[in-house]
């Protein structure tokens, strides 16, 4: 399996190259009776789409997502979703000068290595293209979770050394903000410093946060699928993260346990109640019922139009100039493609907790009968 | 599946709870023919027995690894290995008097809204007991790997906030050194530190980290399984760690394209050189060949001696203190348990690897008619 | 999971109803440098087109698959291989009168009582039509394969009570038979008997048997997924198929150990030869290097044109008279779609093999460094 | 994977060959809360014991399963059960001598092939002592059915020539034959049939059927994952299975359709009824919430005392005789085996089922809120 799957009961298989005819994903496991028409998907698709911001790449694609299966009369039927997306926008010629060298911080090396062929396709199955199909999979992971009442929400934290320190996130002001960023004082500096970048030629860094909330208590398991190890695994096979950290992880690593141990408050049947969630959310694997929030980190843009060493394929120095469009910035492109991983991932452990105890499957044997 | 089996097509199924009367994993996928006897895999084990230096907890388990399958006459038989470790030292006593509230920082309360049952075992699958089988199965990931010369070096880099600037690790001194840590001028600090903090019943946070060498370009797999988010899963799965950062992933968020890129400078059929390595050794979710080296970020230890505020079961607020042999920092007791899963995850991607191209597939069915 | 992905390191998964917009199957883990276009599917799909004999029905489905990813200048890539395919013929308007009554033979009452609402569209996932998917999967495995010199044929061995004796299958001959059966004096017999059945409208089961030639021995594994329960969970799968048979097993279980042992004459590295064959194959759920050969008993076609009794959704007694095109019998449109399965179990099988042993493991790592 | 684990949300992992120390099994996902001690498993392993008939060999092995976790205060935890059965009659001795031969109708040639080695030690991993890790894996699974009240019995339809015609099966008289096989004029017949091949050294073959009671409509998957396919996987893995029939499978490929659709006669929210049950329980891969009810064919013991053509491994043409204790028959051994295989079947289709339409979902979630 070159690992286009995703999900152990609800997945997620994604196919498509950045400059093929088209992309799409199958969704297998989307319980039948569910509301879906490609109206609820095309806003997330919307959020992702290149050229809405001068921070992204100026290709005029729609992103049109075409339902093909699994939906009757309005209603999923149980039966895998497959839904496609024209690729409008090839063009692989571009790309085909940089035949002979490496892009220093692309995979042109290593697909070569592995698969023993060149490919010339804008970076194939790594490129940021394949993403579409994450983001139209997890649209209908969201419509789920929303009759459950679970809401996802991402936004960028930081852009190259400007970090906005708002606790309080605002889900309207995140989707109107062209970066999806926090609007405090950190947000003109990252302007500024972006407009920087895209005139100098170069790219940064960036940090993406991720909140969800309306969860229960309960989603997770106790050791290899721990609730942050499967999402740790969903958001590192997002092109361009670097490092997952949960809650307030990274710090945790300098800080006492008298300090970042939480207090608990109170309690109910499906959360906990504390005074800090420095843990994120989760404890053992397993969520708390609090709000589950992280963090991924984002490296810069490989792509930049400054000149850089490197070998050509035989591996001779040579120096490259890449031209085409490129993002400065790597997190309003990534925003949507973390709370569709989100969604997907919350969207299996659900399933899964369906049968963690006999209660539950006697009440639902019992149901089936009446 | 409550999520005890980890690997695609090398697993590992754990098992056993840290006061039953034995834990064990049950290794399936191992190639035929591999020399195997327990002496190969105690010296894994004695790296993390405790009660080896002031700064682990001091029980006195020998933790033996007995093999009761799957290798006849020294050699693997291509059938399941299952390795069986008593547990000498049951002490639920010392938890019992704990049932009635919910400790900080541990996961008491999300294992009781999951299962619907407290679980006064010690923290039950959770507890840092369960790694005992990952480093026994990590053992014979890392006897496949001897023979192939690839080498998985775990290490302390901070302990609190005193982190080594040590960039050449020296596997002897790593290995005689009671907390794993390189020794330039933060090892005495980081050894003040601790003994303050256990003097004061407070524990501290710490950072791991691990180089692999002899890697091969062309492992991992393009979009779900990149190497990375394998690897992300398998050390978010380990008891209190909460991040993962690839190479220099959590800097690169607020570094430039320019800066971060690293700069080929050669190449051969199975590896790049680079002048730098900021990248951690993998690029689109494929090894270069180059040191993969990665970062885990770990809590500080949860069971302190101080009292904390926290609730009873029915959520009235109380005091408590807890008692009983508590390591002030997990780094040390959490460096083989990263080698081991990292010896595991290498194992599953190399074969993988095996069935990437036709010639792979054409010479290997052509070699085994001859 | 709807259970809709087959194969473990070369995967197959198929969407799409018999009446929607479009088919279709994504391919994951074709090893790359594949040549492969969709003239090389076409054959395979042609096949099982009906229309094409007077024993399956007329639909005149052309069954053009379309090649969406996972090919570059004609060479597999390594990724996935989504193929599409368009439905000509939707007739959704043929079944919807049957919306109220539960068709004897056919899935419309477990449908809705497993999700709840009734489908009408043809029978959704459980109709002869997602079966091309997987003949157009099964093409692809066939190429594979056919790079190791290892063919697979399907014939049909009989139709209701008349049962061909041919040991020696013809390909050529099969492949131009009408109904893909052997022409020796059961087959004008059947040819009588279909013409019957059809002028009374009434339909007939049938047996269908595969042999696989070229196979080493080594393929499969010693417990759950012997070679031949990973072929039965395969066979069984397919529609109408409601027995499997490994070699002469129906026969051996009324035989003796004396003579049902196949006795053995000579070796090789990759096979053994025997003076019988009783065994189809396998031993110990292993390929032996021999013809693999196996049966699938297929009941008839439950859509017959004569009046039935039958109850409605609210469980009054009725009468059904289904109208309509149906075969009269099985055998000769499931005939490519049992090649087709076996194709993709057998290459996912020698994936498995290429990890079995350590001097595999090696060589493969050896060769990758020069 | 040696593909030594089952199931998808109930897994069960074994372990350990004929003769070596202990074998086991590793069940991942039972649920918690579930009254289990040894006790519960013991009669399932009493069943299968060797040595209770003259018709199975007279090994006096007790079985005796130890529980090592995953189950506290007599509850289940929701943790992996880990089961260890010691061996206590290892003779490796008797074996050792056909080290150089191929016993013909075993798998010495087929283990050598795959795995670069022979396996002197009785078959290794393909010999029925593996089954009684099933055995004891499938006892769990029965509990969980017990509470559901789902039954589920086997017995011995027919030995050689010798078929019983009974339909109506008491399972108290099928638990205390010796045969596990209805009292009618075909089990005299049998008897002395078996006897006669007992003193003749020969063995014979036999079927076994199983019904399974007590089940809704609804379980199973319409595409790779019907009810029918993963039962024959199950099946076929069990050693000596060369045959698997749903139903009336096997009569129906030369039945009408007129003759072989059942007649649809009354429906609940849970179950069709039907004049006749021809279908075996299934339609479209979902269960009826009729009776299932399938056939396994086995083929007769490979091991007997008669002497036997043959060659040693360098190809040379030999005689062996096999010495030491063998069944004549595999029926009454493997009823157990196929009873357990089909309880693991039916939980883990169990908890597919709990997620296949929004209702559950929403039913679900709300109740963990209150």
């Amino acid at each position: 399996m070159s690992g286009s799957t995703f999900g152990r009961n609800f997945t997620v298989t994604t196919w498509g190259e950045s400059h093929g005819p088209s992309i799409g994903v199958v969704i297998d496991g989307a319980p039948a009776g569910l509301p879906l028409a490609s109206e609820d998907i095309m806003p997330f698709m919307n959020r992702r789409r290149p050229g809405q911001s001068p921070y992204a790449t100026q290709r005029k694609e729609t992103d049109q997502v075409q339902i093909l299966s699994g939906v009757y009369q309005g209603l999923t039927t149980g039966t895998p979703i497959s839904l496609l997306i024209a690729n409008h926008d090839q063009q692989s010629h571009d790309y085909l000068a940089l035949q002979t060298t490496y892009r220093p911080g692309h995979a042109d090396y290593t697909y070569e290595a592995k698969y023993g062929h060149r490919d010339p396709n804008g970076g194939g199955r790594s490129s940021g293209r394949e993403t579409a199909s994450r983001v139209a999979a997890g649209a209908v992971a969201q419509k789920i979770l929303q009759q459950l009442q679970i809401s996802i929400l991402g936004f960028t934290r930081s852009i190259g050394p400007f970090s906005s320190s708002v606790t309080k996130i605002n889900a309207n002001e995140i989707h109107q903000n062209p970066l999806y960023m926090p609007e405090d004082e950190a947000f003109p500096q990252a302007i500024a410093y972006l407009d920087k970048c895209k005139h100098t030629g170069n790219s940064v860094g960036s940090v993406v946060e991720c909140q969800i909330t309306g969860l229960h208590a309960g989603l997770g398991e106790p050791v290899f699928r721990k609730l942050e190890a499967v999402l740790a695994q969903a958001m590192m096979s997002i092109g361009g993260v670097r490092a997952f950290e949960l809650g307030d992880g990274i710090q945790s690593s300098a800080m006492t346990g008298l300090d970042f141990n939480d207090t608990p408050s109170g309690r109910t049947d499906c959360s906990i109640q504390k005074e800090t969630n420095h843990s994120g959310g989760i404890a053992g694997g397993i969520s708390e019922g609090t709000t589950l929030h992280f963090r991924v980190y984002l490296k810069p843009t490989p792509s930049i139009a400054l000149p850089q060493k490197t070998i050509s394929q035989d591996g001779t120095p040579c120096e490259i100039q890449i031209s085409g469009r490129h993002d400065p910035v790597l997190a309003p492109r990534v925003v949507p493609v973390v709370e569709a991983m989100a969604a997907i991932v919350i969207v299996d452990f659900l399933f899964d907790q369906m049968h963690s105890n006999m209660k539950q499957l006697e009440d639902f044997y019992q149901a089936s009968k009446s």
